[in-house]
């Protein structure tokens, strides 16, 4: 049973991130100390410095030999169901191309959630440190394999000559200005120079390589990882003067991102940027469809009480925001997944709370 | 007596700093992550929410009601001593107006130091917990009374129509582009439209007291100190609703400012900006006058044993940033200013652990 002062807590541990988001709302919208181009500096800190920081921060204190490797699996089958659905989805469908375009689309809003700077600190809140250390191992797995499955995906999309519009550049962030206000119809255009000739499947993963070698996120999991099983293994902590340099800057990741995303949220016309069907579309799949389908994979695979619970709700978290970084990049429905961004993170705060109120009333 | 793992302990606080002062110096150097606009975005950030948090999340803590009253004595009566020495030179000098300007940039140099985002860490680890509360105490009589002091100075230089080439716009920071590469000689312009009327003592009194209204940091740390009278007086805490919403931004203080200053070393042309004989003569004035200054008042007013190595140390803290934007603004010696805060960032660590050592053999 969920007490008020058990959502007191939850409540004491999101104001602050409301907070440094309506900072950086207000510092565009009201105050005007930023203009659009100075924006885009704030994302680049928070892409770059502190949000790799950040995941590194958090990645290299996990333990790889005691991971809850039940809840990973249930996270794991959950989107494995997902894809199975969709391509079947897409196999049966009269139009493949948008279907496809679609199916990557619906995965971004059901499966991929903004894990770590939400997650930790409500997970942690809500039913200890335990349960953000699970956070933190989901994080890992929806870091170095889902996305990297995305980009593939996207790639792969982009080399069916189903549509491209954005030039595919290192990727940019969450507070830049977006592509289109409505989401793009796939387009039978192959903007690249290199249209003519498809690429094999040999050079589709070397593209794929290279983006998430030069993503920094990736790259801090990837590390953050690596020093986890090696400390782990031989059992030694990380030097102290490591770790406070890891932190001046990790201890930035926090406030930054989200007063990035007040930015970008100031920087919109509107919050809601891609009519109301569609966002009414992504939201029953990021707040209902993406929970169901991870709730019946935990049951599944024998998640009970507590764990079940965390699984759950992990799975109902904001969308992630490289999801729509790269959603603008590849310009396959950048508006959907902004006001997904926008509107799920705004309305995330009584959803999540919803979720633990009812979950608390299982046994 | 200092040990080896006292010195370790002292490298391990400043280490991140310099760590995140590289970073900023090479995402613009190296990296060519932003552009200079861009690095004005950050400096925006920092001076208008990063510090002004950070500041207010120390003072918050403080109790009026234990702070250190001698060690405060101490440091107002060295900075009264210069002061006094300075009038009289200003006096008895042949060109009053142009020893009046250098009077300010001497003051700026050998009394105002970039007491609590370096100084707060660093004695932490030099002696504890106790002495990091003595910085934050004097921070907050530096930023309150001594900077006002020099703000009335700077606006009473202008208003005698000493000099004035920048326009006197709200406070900007520390990532800018200099004013220029010497500097600035006084000139007998007035540049301001209202020069032919002198203003009276009440209008600068205004003027003076406007300014200090509209600076982020002043605002801060009085909200801090009004906080702490109140918190201390009734005997109750910040709601943690309240203290984790000023912690999200006050967290990245230390981070960005020193991420900030990095890139604004990266935007100068060379380190030092303002000719090796201005620039040694602002490093003695730092490292050698100031702390002097300090001993001999500490000593005066019965200081002893590690109170009395706290205020020589805190009086030895590389300069002050605010008072190079001080200088920019009011276009008086920036150069030198700039070279005090970039070459003295760099060479503090060594001269502050000289200090702790050679403090450390005194009985």
């Amino acid at each position: 049973m969920i007490e008020g002062r058990d959502v007191l807590k939850v409540i004491e541990a999101m104001t602050p991130l409301y907070v440094a988001l309506g900072l950086g709302y207000g510092s565009v919208r009201w105050w005007h100390v930023f203009t659009r181009e100075q924006c885009e500096a704030i994302n680049r800190v928070v892409v770059y410095f502190a949000i790799p920081f950040f995941t590194f921060e958090f990645t290299s204190h996990l333990d790889p030999f005691t991971m809850n490797y039940r809840v990973i699996a249930a996270d794991a089958i959950s989107k494995l169901l997902t894809v199975a659905v969709l391509a079947a989805w897409t196999w049966c469908s009269s139009s493949a191309k948008s279907s496809y375009s679609w199916a990557i689309t619906i995965f971004s809003l059901s499966q991929l959630s903004n894990i770590l700077v939400v997650g930790a600190p409500l997970l942690d809140a809500m039913y200890g440190r335990w349960a953000q250390d699970i956070i933190v191992q989901l994080s890992v797995v929806q870091i170095i394999a889902w996305m990297a499955l995305l980009l593939f995906a996207l790639e792969m999309r982009k080399a069916r000559g189903a549509a491209s519009f954005a030039p595919a550049t290192v990727v940019a962030g969450a507070g830049g200005q977006m592509v289109a206000p409505e989401p793009q119809q796939a387009m039978d255009v192959e903007c690249n120079t290199d249209a003519a000739a498809r690429p094999t499947l040999g050079s589709l993963m070397k593209t794929v390589w290279l983006k998430l070698a030069l993503n920094p996120n990736i790259y801090a999991s990837v590390l953050g990882v690596i020093w986890a099983l090696v400390a782990n293994r031989w059992h030694f902590e990380m030097p102290r003067i490591i770790e406070g340099s890891v932190l001046v800057m990790s201890k930035t990741g926090t406030g930054m991102s989200m007063f990035s995303m007040g930015m970008f949220m100031a920087l919109q016309d509107k919050i809601v940027a891609c009519g109301p069907k569609l966002s009414a579309f992504g939201m029953v799949l990021k707040f209902i469809a993406g929970p169901a389908a991870t709730a019946i994979s935990a049951v599944s695979v024998g998640l009970r009480g507590d764990l079940l619970r965390v699984a759950i709700i992990q799975a109902a978290l904001p969308q992630s925001i490289s999801s729509f970084i790269f959603a603008r990049e590849y310009g396959l429905h950048p508006g959907v997944l902004s006001t997904a961004v926008i509107f799920g993170t705004l309305v995330s705060l009584p959803v999540l709370i919803a979720y633990y109120e009812v979950l608390g009333l299982l046994s």
